[in-house]
Parts: structure tokens; sequence; C-alpha cells
């Protein structure tokens, strides 16, 4: 790393209990500094004021969609917010999808419209606007990689079935575009990474209530360490796919 | 089959050079009456002008869009066109995409958009319609398999590439939507498949340009062998996927 | 096809009531003599009795084991009874497997032993000897394709499960094969397949008893009917692989 | 970890200059005592001694070849010299395989044999001791996790290519036992990891000779790291199979 100040964009957020929530954690403690893009305000807010009282560095960007335009807007932002004289993105999550558990007759165009857009259109343009970032940092013996974009998965990012057609078809979307990406961009010193999150994940109130039990999910905080050790893989060896699942998860 | 004509929807035409008009002159010879639905008319009259003069019956639904409005009201037509007082939805081919082969900074957000409506969303669209209608046939002992829903895959449908960012990102959506539906309506009677075309489909042009040197590609006619053969298969064994490259072809 | 009788060889018949039995019934009907190779003498003859009475042309072939060295021989055997002066192999079916089912730690080294001798050693030794005999077919304008190898697989060919260790790394070790023969021999004109049987196959006992039910599990026939339709593929679009299942499967 | 000191048990140590070797050091860094599996006795030595020059504990187990019989008895060896009163086995990794490159027809007989007791059964009775020592350690709060099993894999392990017939059942093979095991042991709290090198991976002399050129392969090192992170993977998110390629690899 240089002297500039690692920088660090999630996009999705959700109620701040989740996977881009500790991400967010887990980056600001290992010294980035974070942009949280979400479509909730509260939440966000709520996400950068926690960080910020621990001494980490943290702004909000809300949108009011995943939109190619909202996106790119908010990536405006934040290079004035954080200008390459300072700060140099080093890593970006792409959290976000749109999980519907539908029959199939029962999913409705809106919906389906509503997922591909999401999960999807959306990716394309955080993609788009974090990997035009890393091409303004210098590659150079000290700094042999640009950055580290990471996507999200699921179960359903592999495998299509009975209630996730539209689940799936924009989850599927998404890691081929992972995969183009990566082959693309690897050469550029980008490291693409696609994580199958395969299994329920134990957001704040999920695992308040499993406390007694024996754990049933994935917590949050493996997932962010799992995103930590992508972003500092060495260039002679890059991940683009893992899977992640609780210990005791039937497969 | 029933007393009644066996009908077949196909919705993707091109030049009436490929898959589609394959399909629909193969289908058309085994005694399916068949709709066509495209956005180009030219070909789309000209296909079914074609299939009459040869016996055979047709009609084109030329649609502005793949919409979903657009394919439902298609359908409708078809419907009316074709009642289920003499016929009955059969086999339906999805042999619609977009292909766009373009670095990931060059694809433009419309194009996304575009690859997504018409690979994706379309596909949602036709594949309601279609087990709409193969919900109308009577499942009996003469009768085991309702119908027949078919997906051209690609490539691009189990593999990002460094310039298929956006073509892959529609077709592994799609892919996904197949096994979801797969899954969903096997039970049911209804029979739902995709083929990964791993080569270049040879079309009329192409053909003849070939014809002096070792066939280099895949011929339309065996792309619609396969699907008749999907559209046969008993209902004790029905595949889900299988790949179709030409004997020579690298991979 | 030549003046030359078409050749179908098939290992692996159990008790000639499952895929082996019904693959040789199907391509005798189609006018194929049939080569019989097993290690269970009474289900072999009584097999090649069944053909010949129903006016087919068939001959058993008992071998000790699956080694090389047997299949090697049955071949050299194959090759006398069925002189290429008046015949050509044209289909060849890998049908042999070992399954154990059992918890790892009950797995002995002689089962795996006995999983990798049997799926994947035998299946390389058959494969040589089919390939050899191919490459004895003209490739010319009426037969542009030397033969077909099919691999019978299984739901264990492509997913390691709790109980699968043994069964597993052979129906593995075998995909693998047939995968890298369909790549080195296609330009000769040698079709190399692999089938994933994902269920239960209905053999004559549970075919009986499932009478009066829904029909649970593949009829050997519907597999039978793939083979055939893979021997038959046109040379521009071949399948490698394809899988089968009932069509009320869960999956 | 407990008052125990961890043990990390390697096979497959080849020249010492790639994978099994780095991941032996990495892991003596890193606190654990090494048992060093392998064939070559001289770079087992070597290894062996350059690790307690550099301040670790280490031992070597020559064995004449990778059988069960061997591999047990090299597991039984080292519980006499790393008792569980002192010692306890965390992390085992089975780095073994044949690679042989060769167009089918040349493939022998016993090079076939080779690969399936190298990679396969060997694997399989690598995996019994390691398990069966894993169970030993106690799973208690302190300590969640009883032991981490990883396998190199390779491109070979999830394709088929021309040349690699015998090297890719192999490899298959294996990665079918680790899923397999994965699944079956993961609620026992062991986990086991595939890891597939898609890549060449650049050993000492290899690394030696590219030093002024853009680096090529993978650092042996680099892997190690992985190796350490998937030891170290909280039980709420295991990994059981990653990729790792060169940032600039054509895939």
């Amino acid at each position: 790393m240089s002297a500039l100040r690692p920088l660090f964009v999630v996009a999705g957020i959700g109620r701040a209990a989740g996977t881009g929530a500790a991400a967010a954690r887990r980056f600001s403690k290992e010294g980035y500094s974070v942009a949280l893009i979400a479509r909730g305000e509260d939440s966000l807010n709520a996400l950068s004021d926690e960080i910020k009282k621990g001494g980490g560095e943290a702004a909000p960007y809300c949108i009011p969609s995943y939109s190619a335009d909202d996106i790119t807007s908010a990536f405006t932002s934040i290079s004035a917010q954080f200008p390459n004289s300072h700060y140099a993105l080093r890593a970006a999550l792409f959290n976000v999808g749109y999980a519907v558990w539908k029959p199939f007759l029962e999913v409705t165009a809106a919906e389906v419209q509503e997922s591909l857009s999401t999960s999807v259109a959306a990716a394309f343009a955080f993609s788009r606007s974090a990997i035009l970032k890393f091409k303004e940092n210098k590659l150079d013996a000290e700094n042999p990689k640009r950055g580290t974009l990471i996507f999200t998965g699921a179960t359903a990012s592999t495998r299509g079935n009975k209630m996730t057609s539209s689940f799936s078809s924009g989850k599927f979307g998404a890691r081929a575009l992972s995969q183009s990406l990566a082959k693309e961009f690897g050469k550029d010193g980008i490291h693409v990474a696609h994580a199958i999150i395969d299994g329920q994940i134990m957001t704040g109130a999920a695992l308040e209530r499993s406390r007694d039990q024996p754990l049933s999910g994935l917590s949050p905080e493996s997932i962010a360490q799992a995103y930590m050790y992508l972003a500092n893989q060495e260039k002679s060896a890059w991940t683009w796919e893992l899977d992640l699942r609780p210990a005791q998860e039937q497969w």
C-alpha cells in the first residue's frame, strides 16, 4: 500500500446487520476508509456514525435506486469526498440482490425486472465505476494489485430451484459478470472475486436468538473475514470463486 | 398425442436461416402446426409462407419487442388462431438472445438492459405463456407429457468471458430460469430443457461459404434434430441440459 | 452406414434387466449386431440367446474381471468373430461401475481399489479397444462418423456425497476420461458422450413392483433411446454430456 | 487452540520447492509442528532439517509408496512421535498427484493405475488417517474446529483435456472424495477443502528463471497462504473449494 489511505466502497447495507455492514466494519478496522452506498437512509447513517465513533472514517451515500445513473452519481460524490490526492480505492463490494421466493407463476414481470435491475444491471454500473477508479491507481512493485472487486453470491448463483426462478436469474447473471471481469482485468492488476454464500446469513436478531443453540447459519463477520482475505491475496494466486457455508450445513 | 393437432411455438427467427427457422421447419415436417414469433416482419412472413407452401400449417406473429406485454399478446393471438378445440401446444422454443461482444468498459447501460430484457425478462414472459398453455393439456395415460419448453443456450450460458460480460449475464440468467422451471414443473408433466450450443451456428450464408471446406460450425438442422429428440423424450428419462458442438471443435 | 453391418459392443450387463441389456436390445432392433461383455455368465448367455431368438445377432464375452487384459482379450475375440470384412464397430457402451454406499470410515481399501479398477481403469481399457476399432473404420462422405463411445454416468459423477466417497471417486474419474476423449477424438470422427443418469433406474423387479403406482424411476428403455439418439447425432452437433431423470424427480 | 501444540501433516513434498514444502514452512512459522510424508528421502530430510534449523519442529516420514499400508504406517509413527499428550493434529494437506501429459493412446495401463493409486487411493488412506486423528481432538467452545484437511487440486480436477485423460481421472476422483468428506464430516467439526490450482506453480528453479520477467505462474508461498487461511476459517463460514491462479492468467 502507498501513503494514500485505502478506501473501501460497499453497496448494499440492508439493516446494517448483515454482510455489507460487517465488511464495512472489518475493512475500517484494517485501516480502510469506507464509503457506504445503500437505499435505506437510517441504517446507512447509523452504520456510518457507528464506524466514525469507533475511530474509523466513513461516509454514507444514500441513493434512490440502484440504477446506473444513481450509482455513477454516488461514485462521483465519493471521488470528491475521498480525492486521489489522499485516497486510493482498493476494495469494492457489491452486496446487492433482490430475493424473491415464489412459485414461478406467481412471479410478476415487475419482480423479474427488479431482480435483473438490482442484481445485474446495478452490478454492471457498480463494477464500471469501481474499475475506472481502480485504474487510477498506479501499478508498481510496491502496489502490484490495483484493487479488489468482490461480489456476494448465493446458493442461487449456481443452482436454479423451484422457488427461485427470478432470484437465481439475477444471481446467475451477476456471477457471469464477475467471471468476465476477472478474466478481462486480471492482467491489469484488478482482482475480481465471487463468493457463494451457501446458507442462511445470521444477522443481528437471528444471531441473538440462536445464542444458546447450535449455530445454524453464517456469521456476517466470518464472511467479512473471507472478503478481507480475498482483498489481501497476492497477485500470483488470486481466487475468482469460493463457497462459504456453516460447518454443519447439509448440502 | 391426442386427436388434437400438436402446436409448436417458437420465438426468435432472425433472418430465417438459423436455429429458430430450422426448428420450425422440422417440427412442421413432424406434423406440428407452427406459430412463429419474431420482430423482423419480412423474415417472419417469408418463413411462414415457405412452411405453408411445403404443406405445413404456420402463422407469423410479429411483435414490436420481446416485452412481457408483447409476448403475452402474441400468445393470446395464437390461442385464438389455434383454439384448444383443435390444437394442443406441445412444444415451445425460446430462441432469443442479444449477443454483444465488447470489452466491458465499452458496454453501455442500454446494452446491458437490452441483453437482460431480451435474454431473461422475455424468457420469463414466454415461459409463463407456454406453461399456462401446457397446463390446459390433459395429462393421461395416452398423453403422459403435457409439453416441452426448450431454451437455446450458448457457450456464454455457462462461462463468462472477456468480451461477453453482457451477453453471458443474460444467457446465465435464462439458464437459471430453465433449471428452476425444470425442477418446478416436471411433476406436472411439463418438460423444460436447455441446450448449450457450443460453437458457431452455420446459417445460410455461412454454410454456403463453407461448402468446399471442412464443416466448421453447427448446422441449424442438427440442432433442430436435438430439439425434436428432446420433445419426444419419454417421461421416465428427461434431459434438462445437453451440449451441442461440431465434431472438430476445440473446447 | 456402409454395406458393413454395424456392430455395438456393450460392457456391463448386470442381471440383464438394466441399462446395458436395454441398450443391447435396442441397438439390435435398429440393425446392429451386438457383442456383450460382462462377468456374470448366466445373465450374459440369457441375454445373448434372447436377442438371437428375436432375430438379432449377438455374442456373449464372459470375462473374469474388468482388468485391462481381460477387456483387451474380449475385444480380440470380438474382432475375430465380427471381422472387418463384414462388420464395423459403430457404437460402444461402457456401462460398468461399482456402487458402494457407506460412511467414509467404513469404506475399505479394497473397495476403493475395486471402484477405481471397475469404474476408471476398465473404462480406459474399454475406451482404448473401442477407439482402436473405430479407427479402422473409413471416414468418408458416406460415413462421416467413425463411431460413438458412450459412458453411463450417475448423479455421483458430478457430486460427491456423504455415502458415496468411493463410488463417486470412480464415477468422477470416468467422466474426466470421457471429456478428455471427446476433446481428443472429435476431429477424427469419433464421438464420445457421457450420460448422467440422475435417479433410480427401474430394472425388471422394480418396474414390476411399481406397476400400480406412479412411476418413480428411469426405465432402461428410455435410457437406451437416449443412447441411440447419441449414436445417430450428426457430426455438426455432437453432445458430450446430457442428464436423464424422471419427470417427477426432486433435484 | 488448546495448550497442546498444533501439528500439521503434509504428504507430497517433491523436490521441496513447491506447494507441499511451502505449506510446511508456513505452518511451521505459524507455530505448528510439521510431519512430512514423501517418497524422496533426500528432499524430505533436507526440508525437515531446514525447518528445524529455522527454529521449527519437524520430522520426516519417508514411505516407499503411497499405498494405504504405507500411509497408515506413517501415521502410526507420527502418532508415536507426536503423542496426544502434547500434540493435536490440526491440519493435514494431501499434496500428491501423478501428472501424465500424453495422447490417450500412448497412456499405458500402468500409468492409469499409478495415477489412480497416487491421486485417489492414497488420498483415501491419507484422509482416513487424518480424520481418525482429528476425531481424537476434543470439540468444545475453545476448539470449535477439530481440524482441516486440504487437497491440492489442479485445472485437471474439473476439466478433462486432450493430453490429461489419466491425470484428470485421478484429480477428478480426489475432488469427489474431498466433497464427500466435506459433506460428511462438517457437522463433526472437521473441515475439508479443495484448492484448484489453475496455472503453473513456480517452483524454485522456475522462479529463479523468471526473476527479471513478469511473473508467469503461482508462487508456492501464495498457495500456502491460502491453505493457512482455510485452516483458520471460522466454523460459521467454511470453504469447500476455491480456485487460485495468477493475476495475468488466460482462462
